[in-house]
């Protein structure tokens, strides 16, 4: 038995119909998007508007043309806060947040200051008219926690932005698609997204959508050939090209077009059943001796992932019998965001992670609740 | 009939197996490296070190720890040229580079020369001292022109870099696996290289070999969780986590890695066979009125590229004729290198470029140069 319950760092099984997607377009289509006179390129062209309408619409921002897309969220992130921000600037970051987002920040200089979360991972912004600086430019909020699980709210911080002119960016890594995030309403410059997580896509996908003024003024992370404009060896202007140098991964973004279309379709049942599987996983390890549960209630605003940790037995040592024993998949430590775990309380041993999917069935569920019990009483 | 001869700008076919690769992944592998609790990961695992080694062999530097992958060589050569250069530093370019030098060259204000090349698109290297500045800290050579097809000398730049203490950056996107490049020899610091041509990869993939030293130092261009280390929010130091931030598209080098299998064993057949198809094209070209060949002659150090121009046709008429009465599909424009085409003194209009592969066939040839001789008669 094997009993994938690591979705959160990628989604497993993927939607139906993506390995046949890639396969198809290795097999039959792969020619250079505006590079290739041929018959094919228009269905890969097709492709991609398909994926940036279905993207505009989903954040509720209407304009495909600023989509763009990368190997993974981190390289979004890095591009929009190297693209957008200096090291003479400060900006406001939540203590939630990835190191996708604290890395390029502390490798570039740029100053930060930590909005206070509460040990369940929620952000306080009780104070944060307090962190601002002459020199704050940006706000970077981690929509949903992929330690904790706790969704945020992002209407303050939309507020607190529109207030003082700052570029709200929103990470969007474990929120997606089952959180609604309008960019229009919250006013945010910049979102970041992965394609291999809710969206069920391969990895090796992922994006951003920018705010159409930002997108114009982004200093591109990454320059090169369009295959437009090839008179100039300036970058661009015109969107989406300014902001997709060199070849398309076209094989990732096929796969990431046929599962989108997908978790899209089913966005509600699909999360209705990852919610229904972790509660059923919250209330079993409520019931276990010797485990502590961080992060948010059952009740409270919660994404598919569950923490816990132990002071009985140490987590590494529970993850791998897990394992060994029930074939039960998941994933131990720090889950790159040590700053959540200070959060927590949970920093430096980090904690063990249950995110069940939307493919996770009540068998397994109770198969890894009975194993974990079985450990725990060892 | 389709014909596809724009194997440059991506191969068609892909390796044999590619799809299948991928697929197998995707429907059964898929899983965090370095972060899920999975038996699967030590598969992942594998397939890296594959790669990796194989890319350590294929170049003569044995560090397989310093290779890292990219979405494409245009990432991987914005990578070494804003990791090892500011805008204080000034560069040398041979006059034969593509766009992902250019562009981010221009784009991040580094001061360059270029080394003059004659009219077949070969780098003139006589001069080569008289270019070199008090800021001088690197020289950049594009290994075979995606325009002409001239195969470059290396070992004129890599002396010249050594006796000036200069970084040596080797685009390799036209010239691998078929240019035998030995990175130890030359003291290359940096090879980028692509997935999706050549190698017969899916496109998506690509990557760069540092060396060891560089790797140690370069200023990351990307930076965020790696699975390890993570107690810190600084980028790693160790090799090749350093390189590797976020996940890694495993869907990409699943294909590339079968690709690289096969494309590294039967190199010398797939070169042969490549090469033989380009002279029969080559030798067709020569005996239809109103073609110019461009670049080298066919018995010069070439690649199986193929630029013509012609003062009878408009070159996009040709191109789109090839396709629609022949299936032809070929590149035409400036291919994303607009200084190559001054080299050629095909600016601003451009060339039309075939690009046979190890697949194609005589039958594919003759059928080209059939149609292409009717379009020239009208």
């Amino acid at each position: 038995m094997r009993v994938y319950l690591d979705n959160a760092s990628t989604s497993f099984p993927k939607a139906p119909g993506v390995a046949e997607a890639i396969s198809e377009y290795i097999n039959t289509r792969a020619a250079g998007l505006y590079r290739t006179v041929s018959g094919k390129e228009e269905e890969i062209f097709d492709t991609l508007f398909s994926l940036r309408s279905m993207i505009s619409s989903l954040y509720s921002y209407n304009h495909p043309e600023c989509v763009a897309f990368t190997r993974n969220v981190t390289e979004a992130l890095n591009w929009i806060i190297k693209g957008l921000f200096t090291s003479s600037d400060h900006i406001i970051v939540s203590s939630n947040e990835h190191n996708a987002v604290m890395r390029p920040l502390n490798e570039t200089g740029i100053r930060f200051t930590r909005i206070p979360s509460d040990r369940k991972g929620y952000n306080d912004y009780s104070s944060i008219e307090e962190l601002l600086t002459n020199d704050t430019k940006g706000i970077i909020i981690n929509a949903a926690g992929n330690v904790s699980g706790a969704i945020q709210d992002l209407s303050i911080p939309a507020e607190f932005a529109a207030k003082h002119h700052l570029l709200l960016i929103i990470d969007t890594a474990q929120a997606s698609p089952y959180v609604d995030i309008n960019m229009e309403e919250l006013g945010a410059a910049a979102i970041g997204f992965t394609g291999h997580k809710g969206f069920l896509g391969p990895d090796g996908t992922g994006g951003m959508i920018l705010r159409r003024d930002v997108a114009e003024r982004i200093q591109p992370l990454i320059a090169g050939g369009t295959g437009s404009e090839s008179d100039s060896e300036d970058v661009p202007h015109t969107l989406p090209e300014r902001l997709s140098p060199g070849t398309e991964n076209m094989t990732g973004l096929t796969g990431l077009e046929c599962a989108m279309r997908y978790s899209l379709a089913t966005l509600k049942e699909n999360h209705e059943r990852a919610m229904q599987m972790t509660e059923r996983l919250y209330e079993g390890l409520e019931r276990i001796d010797g485990i502590e549960i961080k992060g948010p209630g059952i009740n409270e605003r919660r994404c598919s992932v569950i923490s816990i940790s132990s002071d009985r037995k140490d987590i590494s040592e529970i993850a791998s019998l897990l394992l060994n024993r029930g074939g039960i998949e998941t994933r131990v430590g720090l889950h790159c965001a040590p700053s959540a775990h200070r959060s927590l309380g949970t920093f430096p041993s980090g904690t063990l992670r249950f995110s069940p999917g939307p493919f996770t069935s009540e068998d397994e569920i109770d198969h890894t609740l009975s194993i974990l019990k079985e450990i725990m009483n060892e």
